[in-house]
């Protein structure tokens, strides 16, 4: 018996600043009862699912931001998504800005089970961007500004019979975010993306490098780790600003099993069987067998470039 | 003005069993004299450059594998490739057994500046396979029968006006390979492979998926660094054994900008921009920005798979 998980990957089409947080809900939900009719047991919605990616926009006073942030999970306005899967027995995963108790805010994801709960929580380790105003780029990517840097490493959990772990956006980019959790066993990785279709520092990069980078980092993580790993997009035009879409999930040896082909809401599905994964797993990346970590020092010595070792 | 170095990727067609020393090294000089008509400055060889793939070999007695080392480089058959580098104002990379004086061996490749002195030496850090006769595989891969991992880590070197690292076959494959490099910032990884067309433990896997595998990792290492790959095969058959072609070459974006569709001795030359690695240094794998090792931990922490870290 393959042990199937089947998943979802729930992409959502653009939403616009005037969107409020109930009719994303309801989007959301209608994407949900769509995943159940076609099998799903597991929906992956994006990163900053509820609101429009605001951290294009720039706010003098960091304060004014805190309209896109979630305080509470479940809130008032997310608890519909909540009743929801504890009714269909589906499990999910989506991403949202999280302001703690103690002021602290975070790109944050989370793991919940079929009964609902909340089983696990990610926040965002790569924020890509800057934290000031930058009028040399075509666009601003303010992550840095408005989030500070995840503090809850890369776990995986033991979750409807197998071993996940989450990542975010630009986290899909680092072999170290696949790697850490792969150290863990990982089964399936799922992660959401909002991912601007313009680079800001180059007008020479088309949509299509874009793509190309994007299922490049996907596949390498998911073959060098022997794992499935689930990307999913918010797409398409928000208030003028055109994000990708691409939606799409990798197998165990780096192949995509499905991709999605439009920029609005939609789902990908897929069956997969997380015994697919022991293959790799046992022979080209049997880690025990194969890696030398004493080689690997410098990979948490440096977090940038420096000095070349290489002696005459 | 860019700092273009114009390397040529000489992969090589089989060696036999049979075939000695002297008729492979007039082999490889034809090609840097052809290297040298076409305008490369750098020209880098496959791993085990100067003998068939012997580890495919099984030896009750490893003594009797002792043929297929060097024990001197140059020594008396290897020096015509040194002599001839120099003429030509060459720098060059190859691959051989190393048997050092205190009879440690190492499955080495060496970089070799255009007046012919040896700068930089590299030892395969990831060696595949399996160190005892085993039935069970289709055929034989005994890597770690006949060599010790390297215990010089991946250096990276100053060299013909860039940096430049080294790499060897499997380690290609995994992603510490290239970060550690990276992080020394890398211009140009130069990597020979003799990869078995068939996987010893799947009949599954064809000739397609395994050169997808190849350009996957070569890509993703290239891309996430931001660095040229070259990537240089012995291909064919020897003594009825495939090895599969593909030699290529990856740009700092991730692309392959060329790529051998056969599996004899030829060339692949390219004037890359070494200038051309700045743009991803510089934006999205500036890692003195993003990276976070704080959270890299478990990579260096465990060789293997352990426990999930997920609490729920």
């Amino acid at each position: 018996m393959p042990r199937l998980l089947t998943v979802a990957a729930a992409q959502l089409g653009p939403i616009q600043k005037a969107e409020d947080r109930p009719a994303v809900v309801a989007r959301m939900i209608a994407l949900m009862r769509a995943a159940k009719a076609r099998g799903a047991d597991f929906i992956v919605y994006p990163e900053l699912a509820l609101t429009t990616f605001f951290p294009r926009w720039y706010y003098e006073d960091r304060a004014e931001a805190e309209r896109w942030f979630e305080r509470r999970m479940p809130g008032p306005q997310t608890q519909p998504l909540f009743d929801t899967a504890r009714e269909l027995g589906m499990a999910m995963s989506f991403g949202y800005a999280e302001l703690t108790p103690e002021g602290r805010r975070f790109n944050t994801s989370i793991l919940v089970d079929r009964s609902g709960a909340i089983v696990g929580k990610y926040r965002k380790v790569h924020l890509p961007g800057h934290a000031e105003h930058d009028p040399t780029r075509a666009h601003q990517h303010l992550e840095k500004r408005y989030f500070e840097p995840g503090d809850l490493g890369f776990p995986v959990w033991e979750f409807e019979g197998g071993l996940v772990g989450m990542a975010i956006c630009n986290d899909r980019r680092w072999p170290e975010t696949y790697r850490v959790m792969g150290l863990q066993g990982v089964e399936m990785v799922v992660l959401g993306y909002n991912t601007p279709t313009a680079n800001g520092h180059s007008r020479a990069e088309t949509l299509e490098d874009r793509m190309f980078h994007n299922r490049l980092s996907v596949q390498a993580g998911a073959y060098q780790n022997s794992t499935w790993v689930v990307a999913v997009a918010k797409a398409g035009i928000e208030d003028g600003h055109h994000l990708f879409g691409g939606t799409l999930i990798a197998g165990p040896d780096g192949k995509i099993v499905g991709e999605l082909d439009h920029e609005e809401d939609g789902l990908l599905v897929h069956a997969c069987d997380l015994d697919a994964t022991r293959f790799g797993k046992e022979t080209m990346f049997n880690f025990a067998a194969h890696r030398r970590v004493e080689h690997y020092g410098l990979i948490t010595q440096r977090a940038g470039v420096g000095a070349p070792l290489g002696r005459r």
